[in-house]
């Protein structure tokens, strides 16, 4: 394997982060000369937490007109991205507001690049590029996927079940606002799959580590922030210092920095989540990536042993790889996130027809690449 | 202390980093619509090293008109920007091209500003602010000052001895590229001066840290692989995976990662060192900071005793503040780098005149406010 790799690295994403940053948005939407806006948000925890008051006096101050689409699920899907499409461009919005977390960012920059495209599913199929999208504000709510500061998107399109990923520069959200206070009132388990998901975005390129000392360190250090913080959100959800660390480790998991130097990562393991997710739709994203990572390292080791030990010690203060994936099962069960995909509801049978669905996105893997036999033996470990 | 404060994070430079990148540097330029650049240097180390060359090469190729202006100095001063502001003027160019380390970057973005206003010199003044600059582009020589993916800019003004720093949106850099591999000829103690301004830039934010773990401990990592690749290019000075760790943790040190969190730092030891390197110009920035960093944290070891012990541990695996220092300096002097004042020709007796000129640049301080005799005392403790 060749060792520290070239890179580019670009991200124009405006960041506001702490208290009280969220009656900033009018302004910054203002400033932009951008006078109408689609708000696009999920369920109504944010009535409930006092984000949506805040957003809509700010945009109301402001001067900001908008509409509103609601109903953003976990997992999100095609259909309602075309429905907000339509709103958009109904409405003429002149730009998409998110308010919510990944799913809500993610169905966000489908909608902002289809405002400008015919069908925004061909990017997700490779059959186009997104040249260009509507400019993209994010007011986030749940720090998990990254999605606020970064070009990716994720979505499933349901009748196919296929979950699959794009990319373009003209996704950057132009500002994200992060106010880790919103997040004190969040349910237990989303935090946690918040904390598992940026974890598995940073070994998601860490695996592929051999002399990169500058950004493998970086990642461990994210790596460890992230669990100190969720241990102690466990004992205080309300511990705003531990809400601020956990929040930008995990913005920075994926927003470009912890993947410099590291060849572009190895996704398999966020692949495999997807085939299962597309599946079983009701499977968190950073649960099932909690339980397929341990699993896919397992599989993996002979491929990058060193770094894999590595891992183990500086991460897990383990000997060993095994002994620091029991290290990381002890955790996750600390924790309460699962650790097995029969615990998920998942059954035996069921796992050939992962493996298919998985597999329709090959090739993947970066460190080895997989077969479909190699699939199915991950997830069976997984099982 | 108030901790986990709030910030603002923005950085739109583009970064191309790695092996033959130079050769980018026309089509970049060119992509953007520009098509005459002065092109900015110091002194001839580019034409030997193939630098010059790749750099002409790409422009001619891309057919980029440019005018050179050479002779930038270390501490760089306003004459030579006055004078390649004129340059640029008369070739009505479009754009500043920066081949060089910290001193030609800083001084390419004093000509950028100075294109676009009356005198720049007022704006390291505070008499305005820089509105605007032509576009930069930078071809790194020398990992060190972060100005390749920042917004700040250092420049003397001679005949006042005023070493004095400004910043601005418009000038950051719209793409730097940063091939390591040209800074394997560079000569021992340019590397060394290098890995201290990069350690120096991080600890200015860290020393105020208190509960902020994700920026923290992301801060110790960065030292121990800037500490870690100058240990191996002591060694090896063409060791390619040393040598793109430090350049790429020196980029990180100071391009706004390494101080999110962390309310803007405590910057008094980089305004000591101004105030000497303006009395002094032949001291490197580099040396300098390594010399007062150690008497600058014992001077202010009691308001922020746990962070400092911390950076003992972490970086230095010390048990105290006093040993950890100790171990710094036995690294510099392994290094080949003065630990001392006196060892750099500074008599005792311009002491004051370089607490006068410090002070000059007053207020200073943000972990604690400095009177000019606690310089002195700083000053006294790095004799």
């Amino acid at each position: 394997m060749e060792s520290s790799c070239n890179f580019e690295f670009y991200n124009p994403t405006r960041i506001l982060f702490g208290r009280n940053t969220l009656e900033q948005i009018g302004p910054c939407i203002q400033s932009r000369r951008i006078g109408k806006v689609l708000l696009l948000a999920g369920g109504g925890s944010i009535r409930d937490n006092g984000v949506y008051h805040a957003v809509s006096s700010s945009l109301r101050a402001a001067g900001i007109q908008w509409v509103e689409h609601w109903g953003v699920q976990p997992n999100p899907i095609l259909s309602t991205v075309q429905e907000a499409v339509q709103r958009a461009r109904e409405f003429q919005a002149e730009a998409i507001l998110a308010v919510g977390g990944g799913s809500v960012i993610d169905s966000a920059k489908a909608v902002a690049a289809g405002c400008c495209m015919d069908n925004v599913w061909d990017a997700f199929a490779r059959k186009s590029f997104i040249e260009k999208a509507l400019p993209l504000f994010v007011v986030l709510t749940l720090s998990a996927t990254g999605s606020e500061m970064n070009p990716f998107t994720v979505i499933t399109k349901e009748d196919e079940r296929k979950k699959w990923a794009t990319a373009s520069p003209a996704l950057y959200p132009t500002v994200a606002i992060i106010d880790p206070a919103v997040q004190m009132t969040l349910p237990w388990i989303q935090t946690v799959n918040g904390g598992l998901d940026a974890i598995a975005h940073i070994l998601e390129f860490y695996v592929m580590g051999t002399d990169e000392e500058t950004t493998i360190a970086l990642d461990e250090a994210l790596m460890r922030s992230v669990i100190q913080a969720v241990d102690q959100l466990q004992e205080d959800p309300s511990r705003y210092p531990a809400r601020a660390n956990l929040a930008w480790a995990a913005t920075l998991a994926l927003n470009g920095i912890s993947g410099t130097q590291l060849r572009g990562g190895d996704w398999s393991t966020h692949m495999i989540e997807h085939g299962l997710s597309a599946v079983h739709p009701e499977v968190a994203h950073g649960t099932g990536l909690g339980i397929l990572f341990p699993a896919w390292l397992r599989y993996m080791e002979p491929h990058n042993p060193a770094q894999f030990r590595r891992l183990a010690r500086q991460v897990w203060a383990a000997d060993s790889l095994n002994e620091g994936l029991e290290r990381m099962k002890s955790k996750w069960k600390q924790w309460g996130t699962p650790t097995a995909l029969r615990e998920l509801g998942v059954r035996a049978e069921e796992i050939p027809q992962i493996a298919d669905n998985v597999w329709m996105a090959a090739p993947l893997g970066q460190l080895k690449s997989l077969s479909r036999k190699d699939v199915e033996e991950i997830l069976k470990l997984a099982y």
